[in-house]
């Protein structure tokens, strides 16, 4: 390793970001993240991953020449916030869930720190082969951007080059598949309290194959994840009523999210103890 | 025929009540309609299936012993409020698309004139051969009202004693069908506006196989029937509503279908149009 190759900052190496932080290591740059009061879990996925830890935000800033924000939604701003406080002036990438509005927000608050802001959004899951997971970047930045993650497991994609694009396609993607997901639960938590559970899956098993296996995968896959997604919900809504869409679907969603926080990273879960417990609102608290 | 034939009564003779007279008509009974103020296709329909028109509610409350109504949703409580004013003594189905707790407000109502009142809903398009539609009644006297549909095109399913079963059911499957289209097609006018709609279908196309066809059917099937699907959609938001579940989804539904109620019947249609359309909000004005 050479003081040639370009330092990226990445914030932060969690699920996502660590995968993101080793595509720019397989490009050929070295990657460094924050290691101060970071998680037991990020930090041993972060040292097995050749990550280098700097103490401060300070640090990271005076070493990065990109710097990479893949975080849950609800905080990207105030990572950016503080990112360009300190005054960065290299390639901001921010690649979260969050509306095109919230993208271009972000995009003038770390440019008036100095930097140059590339709108970004990841779909598909944490890549272990290419092909499965796309990089999306869009703005006048975009391409400059692209070389930093080119040859990792992502297949990285120039949407175009106006700021918002990369967010915008970001958000009606997930649209679908967290706001289906959500509408599934929600239709089956309603057959369950009205007493026709089992009527509605022998409908569905006669015309509408298929459905009834994908609810049970919406409780298994997207409940324990309830808590990540209501962030995201907002940021889609938020988007359809910029958009001067209907945005109910997804303050639907986002409450169907809320109402099933409580089942963070759980794993067994019951369905319906879970369909019940939705139809019970609060806030947070419908699990255990 | 003669007269020892039951008598059922049938409102309306439209598209999907045409062939539940036929059931009615197979299973032994013969079949009136109200024959005055008709449009041309239903006097059509109805005489070439071989049902009698009479002149006036009066007379058809007068001849039945069963009465079935099959309508927009809106209309529903409409009918109910006028049989029950002649003093219906027979048997009232409902088999519209309508909440459990709008079921049982006609329930209550037709009772009060005398009537007894089976809670109905039909999934499925109006069949062809069997197997293909079920009519779900239930109630107490479900199996009773069953009898005089069973040799037709429909399966005819008693779901079980309760009013209001048979109505939830239907809500919670077109929940989904007619959710999850407006869902479709909400996401597919983002894309649009927000100029990202190729961008989509490529993502779609690699992760979602099938997803882009199903919008694509989504425009041309629901988009001609939008103005029916209005108060269905309310039917549904106030059933999840009224089961402590959120009901955003559904609203969100109404307010797509809405905007697309200008729509009504066309073929043909320009999907960058309609989808362009959608994201200019206005009641029933977005067609031509």
């Amino acid at each position: 390793m050479t003081t040639d190759n370009p330092v990226v900052g990445l914030i932060n190496p969690g699920a996502m970001g660590t995968p993101i932080g080793c595509a720019a290591l397989a490009s050929g740059a070295r990657v460094c993240w924050v290691s101060m009061d970071r998680s037991p879990e990020s930090t041993t996925r972060a040292q097995s991953s050749g990550f280098e830890g700097v103490a401060t935000e300070d640090e990271l800033v005076a070493r990065c020449e990109l710097i990479i924000s893949v975080c849950p939604p609800h905080a990207a701003v105030e990572v950016a916030r503080r990112i360009a406080a300190l005054e960065f002036k290299g390639l901001y990438v921010d690649a979260n869930a969050i509306s095109p509005e919230t993208s271009r927000d972000i995009g003038a608050l770390v440019e008036s720190g100095g930097a140059r802001f590339v709108d970004g959004s990841i779909i598909g899951g944490p890549p272990v082969e290419r092909g499965t997971t796309r990089l999306y970047l869009s703005g006048p930045a975009a391409a400059k951007a692209q070389q930093y993650f080119a040859k990792g497991l992502f297949d990285v994609v120039v949407v175009d080059d106006i700021i918002g694009s990369a967010s915008a396609l970001k958000m009606a993607y997930a649209a679908w598949t967290k706001g289906s997901d959500a509408l599934l639960l929600n239709i089956r938590a309603l057959a369950v309290a009205r007493g026709v559970e089992a009527a509605l899956l022998a409908e569905w098993r006669q015309s509408m194959p298929g459905l009834a296996e994908r609810s049970q995968a919406a409780v298994e896959g997207s409940v324990p994840k309830a808590w990540r997604f209501i962030g995201e919900m907002q940021q889609i809504a938020d988007t359809l009523a910029a958009t001067n869409l209907p945005d109910g679907f997804h303050r639907g969603a986002e409450a169907v999210y809320d109402r099933l926080s409580g089942y963070k990273n759980q794993t067994d879960l019951d369905m319906t103890e879970v369909l019940t417990a939705l139809a019970r609102p609060s806030t947070g608290q419908t699990g255990h």
